[in-house]
């Protein structure tokens, strides 16, 4: 594959900039952060963002260094600027140890406002056994060259999605057809993902990546704005360095509602990461 | 189909006795419960149980009455016996309000131990438009009539379950295969679904019902215990009427760990509750 080498490393890019969090001097387990505008649709700051922020928060209150299974049920909707990250340890084992966090941000009386709950499990994907038994086969899906980046229609959102500068997204031509006004209905997007500035992934960054497609309710036919109630991932392994395969799914599109199933592969073809999310289908 | 017709009713049956929930005096938004030795595998109290407890909790702690979605981290092992819920009210919205809840249990010194932590969002399912553009389709497998109950066999695991009297499972005979020492390697297991006392399935029996089967990796050929680590269920629809069909797979067994997903359909062939857990891998 002729993809391009990396540019920014692991610590010194620009998702490492923007998930900065400082622990409060006083105050263990809160850490000030500030949400990028880079990192929006529209107006709103990305949910896998917003995960991977509250990730990082954990990974520094845990004593187990990465996310295994983060469950987050969005509250409000995040702007850029000032937040806070609040954090507890709720049960440290030798294995899996478990924490919340929830992420504010501050309204116009500088009351803190809940944007996002978090409860997770962290363990050490370098210490897992190498067996893999799964029957899961990566996505079918064209080669990079062949799949589609931005530069090939138009944006996939009407407005300023500034999201989409910082990930290099190419989707699959099978799954574009809603940009042209042609979606398939199947309820299915297929991509290569990396960062734009050619960061490898990592644990935190998958939790960004599960959240960073077009919505699948688009490939339905149904262009609009679709909120996140709920989203759990699970990380499996530490992914190798290359782009990423990301396939999403929804199977049941009904009461207003619909799940949408992620599935992240790596260059090697090992599934890294699984989520699903509810979300709220667009209205019309 | 020729099933037997419901003897408990909802709100009158084993299932509802045993989630019992007290309010305490003077302390809103805290339960009583009795863990009941009814609903235990070997001597660990069903997963799904303590979900559905929790889940009537948080029921009548917030003003919507249905699980939209559970997220469930599991942290200690449950056993029969007194256990308090305590809940908190995270955000009440128009259409979904985000409530929280921890089970306790209590140790030697009656201190509190945590067994499980919840943040789930509550809607009201008889609310939601009836549209359906699903397509996901109800599992092929044969008919209640040809599917095997516990007379058909060996107890699925060796020691007293506690919970196969609770339940009227009957089994897929294609997934059947590991009780006779021949799991077809699939990952899957497909089961017919009822309360023994033949109450009719509700949102909150869901949340038993997405945890009850058998689990996938007996039919990987790995029989054992497979702790659950973190389970989120969505309700998606008020079930109807008659048994349940339910269906699990686990697609990623890697690392010592699986995931296994389940979806419920109901006698009106709808899909009315899906879920995913993280579960750790049956040693050896």
């Amino acid at each position: 594959m002729a993809y391009a080498a990396a540019q920014a490393s692991i610590g010194d890019s620009e998702f490492d900039r923007d998930t900065t969090i400082t622990e409060r001097a006083g105050e263990p387990g809160v850490y000030d952060a500030e949400l990028s505008a880079g990192w929006t649709i529209i107006t709103a700051v990305n949910g896998g963002y917003l995960l991977a922020m509250v990730g990082r928060a954990l990974a520094a209150a845990l004593p187990h260094p990465d996310p295994f299974t983060v469950s987050a049920h969005y509250l409000t909707s995040s702007e850029p600027g000032p937040a806070v990250v609040r954090t507890e340890v709720v049960r440290v084992g030798r294995t899996l140890s478990t924490g919340q966090a929830s992420l504010y941000q501050f309204d116009e009386t500088g009351a803190e406002v809940e944007r996002i709950r978090v409860v997770a499990s962290y363990g050490d994907l370098a210490a897992l056994p190498d067996d893999v038994r799964t029957t899961a086969l990566p996505p079918s899906m064209p080669p990079y060259e062949a799949c589609l980046g931005p530069e090939a229609g138009p944006a996939p959102i009407p407005g300023s999605n500034a999201i989409v500068d910082r990930l290099r997204l190419r989707l699959d031509p099978a799954t574009a057809g809603w940009a042209l006004g042609a979606p398939s209905g199947k309820g299915e997007m297929r991509a290569w993902f990396e960062l734009a500035d050619g960061r490898d992934a990592d644990p935190l960054s998958l939790l960004l990546a599960v959240d960073a497609l077009p919505p699948t309710c688009f490939d339905l036919g149904m262009m609009g704005w679709s909120p996140t109630v709920e989203l759990t991932a699970h990380v499996r392994r530490r992914p190798a360095p290359g782009p990423l395969r990301i396939s999403i799914t929804t199977r049941n599109l009904a009461g207003g509602f619909l799940e949408e199933d992620a599935e992240v592969w790596d260059s090697e073809d090992r599934l890294v990461a699984q989520s699903r999310q509810l979300a709220r289908a667009p209205r019309g």
